[in-house]
């Protein structure tokens, strides 16, 4: 394993960029930390760059030396670096031992429409790191299909939402698309029925047929989701409130409406029938 | 109103207090930001204890004006301090023009368990204070009766709990306990039916009846649900993960759980029948 030692090191450099989102844009990568989240990235192929190793947590640590060892036989580049290196490199407070940068999946149209029957998940300007990733988790723990995301999302290759969306990034199709004329028009061609949530639906989400070929849009916590995203939709649904409560969080509501899904799907029920 | 200029202020300085958690469990009080935080807890008829008012955000903004003329004619104490000093006892990085200090509500056995049939949740050392507030928020928008908090949460008085809780705090019912047979001897004795997720369950959890007098129990975030409270429940269930994720986010688990009572409870059906 190579090893590097200056803070101006051009690889060391690049890390840092990538912490910026316009870095990331430009290059394509982004950054990611921690060995369970390497790990999971050999487990799911993802197109891992180089890696650097805080050379004193890899001399005490056997999963980061074991780690090492299977960075090194896949023939990737690694490098140690001194400990206060590795933590200016680092996104997070607390680094932890190992970091890596990785390409940005391309996932393709056909990627995200080919599954028979496949259910998606549209994000429109979700803006919270944190909800991002979670949403993505959801959907690929329920099985859908994957992910479009419009134009004005926050982004999910930001070390916040990489961190919780724990590996879902190597593995869940998503397509990112510029407004939502794009969108609707691409759900239309695949013949999605798309699902709204609107304030004034008197609809229950539970008494619609999410099972097959179902578009969720989630849209912005703020704001909800847009009038032309509204407008397209073929159902307007609602999820119920009992309380005094305005609104759900937005990776709860996504939630909710995700796993309707599934347990129509598992029951091969749902209430309209 | 009154006006405060200096910073040592005994007023100011208890706002300052209020942000550290050791005070806010002293005194049992903490801290609101916001003119539409304000304004539930009026309406929620909250213990209001004395309001600051951001000088020069009061004079710009009908809406602090209106709340002020509120403030006043319920005979609450209230402030006006300089910008300076509203932002040093601000707990948040972008102060909203006026900020309160609440007594925390203290909700009794009876009132937690008085719903007839009410369905409660149960928290075990969940840490995040977005997904305690999150999980509060959720069970009050689908009409539980309350939560139980095991010791070793975070806390729900913190500022970004309160902040992302919008309300609930004035409103639901929620009852600390000491640990894990303290909290089902309660549940217990009440009759409630104990639902708990377990990673080695099989029974998926929208075929169980939790249209009534259900406790469903979230773990911690990386740990799950304790060994105690695992023992004692009634039911152990699961969410079906079909994606290669190993877990989901707790506040979303939550969303998931105590939706399907809702659901449940409004379409008079659950899949057991």
């Amino acid at each position: 394993m190579k090893e590097i030692r200056a803070n101006d090191n051009p690889v060391i450099r690049q890390f840092r960029e990538l912490s910026l989102k316009k870095h990331r844009d430009r290059q394509g990568r982004y950054i990611i930390e921690g060995p369970n989240l390497l790990a999971e990235a050999l487990r799911c192929e993802a197109a891992l760059g180089q890696a650097l190793f805080d050379a004193q947590a890899l001399a005490k640590s056997k999963e980061l030396q074991a780690l090492a060892h299977r960075i090194e036989t896949a023939k990737l580049f690694a490098a140690t670096v001194p400990p206060q290196v590795f933590a200016k490199a680092a996104c997070t407070d607390t680094p932890q031992g190992v970091m890596a940068w990785v390409q940005k999946a391309q996932w393709s149209e056909a990627q995200l429409f080919s599954q028979e029957g496949g259910n998606i998940v549209v994000l429109d300007r979700i803006q919270d790191p944190g909800n991002l990733a979670t949403i993505l988790r959801t959907a690929d723990s329920a099985g859908f299909a994957g992910a479009l995301l419009l134009k004005g999302c926050g982004d999910i290759y930001g070390p916040k939402a990489v961190r919780a969306a724990a590996g879902t990034l190597f593995r869940l199709p998503v397509l990112l698309c510029e407004g939502p004329e794009q969108a609707l028009g691409l759900l239309r061609r695949y013949r999605k029925r798309i699902f709204a949530t609107a304030l004034d639906s008197s609809l229950f989400y539970f008494r619609c047929d999410l099972r097959r070929d179902a578009a969720i849009i989630i849209g912005n916590e703020g704001n909800g989701i847009c009038e032309e995203l509204l407008a397209g939709a073929d159902q307007k649904i609602t999820i119920p409130m009992k309380g005094k409560t305005e609104s759900l969080n937005a990776g709860v509501a996504a939630g909710i409406l995700i796993y309707e899904s599934l347990r129509q799907n598992d029951t091969g029920q749902n209430t309209e029938e």
